[in-house]
């Protein structure tokens, strides 16, 4: 038996059945999911769901890019503490970021509104973006067609699991230098952006590429993370263009290996005008 | 142009790049993504991104599936409210259940816990389930195998879009009766809670068919809406399993026109006694 790969659980046993009803026994690896709460100053900012690989990487990308934090200054203390229930990601912040936080939560209405509707709690999921300046770096239209196969080659979890998503770091005639792996396509892209983060790699270097299609939250911590180019498998929902339109943010979706097609921002990718 | 497909947002203009640099406009259908608040009584439960299509179905599902109501008695009347920053699914729940929910609100900490850690959190984050019942329906082998082939053909916004998923109802000799798509596939699991609840679909009678992976939370909300068999067509996290195991519920995943794999009790599809 090959040793586990971190963030499974294998091996499952399960009965494989064929169409005519034929069982045998067999052995599965499958990906691991354990609560993992994010805590800023004691206070618990988000319970999720995600893969227990890389958690220190997974806490840091959440906390940038929900903007709990914005750079490694505002962070004076780090640990992961695990129980019974899951794990804990604890940030002890820097006091005047902590302000910042707690002043942050108090103008939030929080899941009562004005008693009457959700007008309010609807106001409040629609987050501003800041800008995205980074001129992006000069990628060749054959490095973003193959982006998606050159990350699948460094998913050991989905090789081993078949049931993981991945999000990688893409450099100009480097390929994929970093890639992180979770259960859920949002984690996977927190976890290489806590990655990134933690090493120092400045995000305009780059594009990142992701295994999934492009939902708006995808959209929105590529942005408040200051990513410039991003390059998924399948299609954007109409939503995540649009933020990406006022965002700044170049999105390359159905990026296999027969070409892509580009979206918002195109002048990153296409050599013209950001006419925009 | 063929007329749109409810939940798409379709025609978006984007450049279609080969991999050698050539490039084409082409007019793409992608699908669609809102802010649907879920509010009970004035108080709003939840805002999620979904596909804005089949909304009653969605929000009845996720009241269901999260615990919010038990059946239709519990709601004393039902609107959908269209605002600028989104969609609003306003229930208005009788006298009881109201009460019985604001106890429960009383008794959740909420985002802050004891001041030093998220232990209270996490334990907030283990539902406890209750036991699934229902035998289960008869189904062959071959049924079970052509499951997710037999959904796909009842997935008209997934042909136009190539980017959501789709859950589904199966019943034995009757193939899927039934079938809900979303960006998300919790979304799309609620849709078709929902619709069921509001057709009057005993689940126990039939499977639920997913497009995706299985999570906890897919296992979760089956599991509340009384579903005894989950079938899914990718693999399921180790904690789903432990949660299907608790809860009684049979799980089959992997499952593509060769075949399946059957995990927690497998007896419902297996023939074999419960030896759970």
């Amino acid at each position: 038996m090959s040793p586990r790969v971190p963030g499974s659980a294998g091996p499952v046993p399960a009965r494989a059945v064929t169409p005519d009803g034929a069982v045998r026994q067999v052995c599965r690896a499958l990906p691991e999911e354990t609560p993992v709460a994010v805590v800023c100053n004691g206070t618990t900012q988000a319970v999720m769901m995600a893969t227990p690989d890389h958690i220190p990487d997974f806490a840091h990308g959440f906390a940038l890019s929900e903007g709990f934090i914005r750079d490694l200054n505002d962070i004076e203390e780090f640990e992961v503490v695990t129980h019974d229930a899951g794990l804990e990601a604890r940030f002890w912040l820097v006091a005047e970021r902590e302000q910042a936080l707690a002043a942050r939560r108090r103008t939030m209405a929080g899941p009562v509104g004005c008693g009457l509707c959700g007008i309010d709690s609807l106001d409040q999921a629609a987050r501003s973006l800041p800008a995205i300046t980074a001129p992006g770096a000069a990628f060749s239209a054959s490095e973003i067609s193959e982006a998606t196969d050159a990350l699948r080659g460094q998913q050991p979890l989905h090789d081993a699991t078949r049931a993981v998503h991945a999000a990688g770091l893409l450099l100009p005639g480097r390929g994929i230098i970093l890639a992180r792996e979770d259960v859920g396509r949002h984690n996977a892209l927190d976890k290489l952006l806590g990655a990134m983060l933690r090493d120092g790699i400045n995000p305009g270097a780059g594009a990142v590429v992701m295994t999934s299609r492009v939902s708006l939250e995808l959209v929105q911590k590529c942005a408040v993370a200051g990513v410039p180019i991003l390059v998924a498998v399948s299609a954007p929902t109409a939503a995540a263009l649009r933020a990406a339109e006022a965002a700044g943010l170049t999105v390359a979706a159905n990026a296999r290996g027969g070409g892509f097609d580009l979206y918002s921002h195109p002048h990153r990718l296409s050599g013209e005008p950001d006419d925009a």
